[in-house]
């Protein structure tokens, strides 16, 4: 497990430092030929959990950054709620990941870049949590970039 | 894995034989203490996948019976999607399996009690794959009793 507290970088907001680690998860993904997104949680300026889509590898479409993260973090406190956690994820969670969401009672969610189609938001802003506080667009650019060339590729 | 034929039994109507199979399952989940809500995936007349809540023993809010139950049944075809699948549940999914049910792109999904605060009826109909059919009220009384009695005797 890697620390990073907001005392190692005084000068990027923290919420870009964290996004930087969950675009690294996305990196992984891609390295695997996955659809690059990545994820971290955090918690007290720790990443307590990361995790990156592997739906090909594991043959599981429930397999997405958020969800492992979801897991990781929860066995590292040794509790199945992230109260005080933060969620860092390149990608809008889907429908799917914002309900597990709701289930972890999480403090917050950052997202980079929008899901135009299976994003939460799109379908229904309560899915969350009430207690979830939503930051969107963090490096959104960086974190578009990386999913639009990754189909892109694709379809060549 | 064990299988079951619609010849097995001429009269019971098929969805109740593997709804039964179902609340096989969440009765397993009782037997932990876990909340008792169980599902089995069918692909052509057998059980390809089986699962039951185990949010407790895995310290997981991801693991319920939906989600085992996808996982396995993909595991076994050794494909993601489960498109001439049909999910038995004793309980109406929530947002985050009816979510994940949409990547699976199922054809079928069958549950018996509805989820009043949690159901994702409830919250958008549309979050489940336009192709999967739904079907609400399957061995209602049974799978709703299961899960009433757990939570009075837990009040207590």
């Amino acid at each position: 497990m890697r620390y990073i507290s907001f005392t190692d970088d005084p000068v990027t907001p923290p919420d870009e430092i964290f996004m930087k680690e969950a675009l690294r998860e996305a990196e992984k993904a891609l390295e695997q030929d996955e659809v690059p997104i990545g994820a971290v949680i955090v918690s007290k300026g720790k990443i307590i959990g990361r995790g990156h889509n592997l739906t090909e590898r594991l043959n599981d479409v429930t397999a997405h950054a958020e969800m492992q993260a979801f897991t990781a973090a929860a066995g590292y406190l040794g509790g199945k709620y992230l109260k005080d956690c933060t969620l860092y994820v390149t990608i809008e969670p889907c429908v799917m990941c914002a309900g597990a969401s709701y289930w972890t009672q999480i403090s917050r969610i950052v997202y980079g870049a929008e899901d135009e189609k299976r994003g939460f938001s799109k379908i229904n802003s309560i899915i969350t949590h009430p207690k979830t506080e939503i930051t969107a667009g963090v490096m959104q650019q960086e974190c578009a970039t990386l999913i639009k060339d990754f189909f892109l590729k694709k379809r060549k």
